[in-house]
């Protein structure tokens, strides 16, 4: 599933894009697996471009074991076996009015505990899909938002509503009490239904990755923007770092379980800027300083302050 | 003694720079305390220069007691009052050649513990200077090194050794086995001498912070460069913000207490860039991606790979 998942995503990128092509990067992890790295970089409409499948296993340290877990109880205590195989995936276009896509669709499972026999081993799935605009368009985000809507209800109308309030939960950068994006769905921890059933709904929802993002690039890619735009957009990008290094799971269970970093950090913009106190400066000055503000909305009414 | 020196290297700053004036921030912290920030941005020589006052006290959690102190043992289970006052700085150069400076010096106290009558309240310093290039220059360093063993020098001839090893131990990007730069001094929790005595230590080496950095930045701020000595400064500053939000002792302590998010990330530089995979198409390509190599070691004996 996943190396077809990155197979048909990459392509509808690479023709949407027309100059850059996916560099592909096969690699193997020491302790066990390995995966496969495709990168766009500088295209004519990506800055970068990363679409990583991974099929890993191995022992983890209970730290990492943490970090996997969304769930605090439920905690071990010396090393974990574990098996995950997943793909993520980060899209940075050019165009600073061209949103930031990220998804994820993994499985995970970790051995029976030894000192307890006969208890079943653990399984789950987790993942998501959301949307990362510099400027927001009311139209791009409905639309985002009804597709991974249409995807969730054909599995459990209670899908939608709860993954888009974890997405909300979760991207949320804690020291600047502000969302990372503007949502679109999260779960973790999955496992409370049938396993195939699951398997399905992970692919609709990775199915649901290009019907969802190309037509808003294809309406935004080329839009025209002056250097403050593109200053703006890099500021955002420096939250999207902030978010990632500080608090994304993926991220620091791949740093903890000394996974290959380049496959990890691929999901950091090329490039990202840092001001000292802009926001007092531009707040409200721009459509979309909104995204700053200290107690965003979770829904996003209307693109201006 | 944070004022002044605050005051004097800004100063020095200022005349090096020609063009960019410090602009300064008073801020009060809702929990007691506060600071003075004081930034000069998009100057003639710097790209960005920070140093920050504060003085702050109050009630912290458990997690952020963990986060300040530097040794596992002497854990608090509830939350602790504590005082800590201190400057802070990090300089970025916008020239490739000319390297970045961070140094700090704080102060910190917490309150006798209340199950322990009779037991003495804790205090300890804290502090370090240490300088990061993207090219080696084996005369900067060797300079620069001499003016931190001078400082340490006049108080204990143990102080150099040990706390240049501390600061290569510290400055370590863990998932990259990679050192942040090329060292300087780091101490913390030093409490086994006359509190007196540390005090003078903390202001001499804070004293030191001009004749170490102004004469390499003196000789490297006018070095012509390209687009691809720039490129790599891109990245290593990269790893500037890598370490700070994923390791930093002083940044994951101020996010974790609720400090003042514009003070705490004035260390990140303005601008930084994620290649995918960079290390393995120019390693060795320029003088000094030797800084990238796997195990760096502690001591530069040459400029080239």
């Amino acid at each position: 599933m996943i190396l077809e998942k990155q197979e048909s995503v990459c392509g509808a990128l690479e023709a949407l894009d027309g100059a850059g092509k996916f560099k592909e990067d096969a690699w193997t992890r020491p302790g066990g697996g390995g995966g496969i790295s495709r990168v766009l970089q500088d295209g004519a409409v990506f800055e970068k471009a990363g679409v990583n499948i991974s099929v890993v296993y191995g022992v983890m340290p209970p730290e990492a074991y943490r970090a996997a877990k969304a769930s605090a109880a439920d905690q071990k205590s010396g090393p974990v076996p574990f098996f995950a195989a997943g793909i993520s995936s980060v899209l940075h276009p050019k165009n600073p009015f061209a949103p930031t896509l990220h998804f994820n669709y993994r499985y995970f499972e970790t051995d029976a505990p030894k000192d307890t026999p006969g208890a079943p081993r653990q399984w789950w799935f987790g993942g998501g899909t959301d949307l990362t605009p510099a400027y927001i368009f009311e139209e791009d985000i409905k639309h985002f938002h009804s597709i991974q809507k249409r995807a969730c209800d054909k599995f459990d109308p209670s899908f939608y509503p709860r993954f888009k309030k974890w997405c909300d939960d979760y991207f949320f950068i804690k020291h600047r009490s502000e969302r990372r994006g503007l949502g679109g769905i999260f779960f973790d921890d999955l496992n409370d239904y049938d396993q195939e059933m699951l398997l399905s709904f992970a692919t609709e929802c990775a199915d649901s990755v290009v019907p969802a993002y190309i037509p808003i690039l294809e309406k935004r890619k080329d839009t025209p923007f002056n250097e403050s735009h593109k200053a703006w957009q890099q500021l955002r990008r420096g939250r999207y770092v902030e978010f990632n290094l500080v608090y994304d799971r993926g991220t620091t269970f791949g740093l903890k379980t000394g996974g290959r970093i380049e496959s990890i950090l691929m999901s950091l913009p090329l490039t990202a800027r840092w001001e000292y106190d802009h926001e007092a400066i531009t707040d409200c000055e721009r459509p979309i300083s909104c995204l700053t503000r200290r107690n965003q909305k979770r829904e996003v009414k209307s693109g201006n302050c």
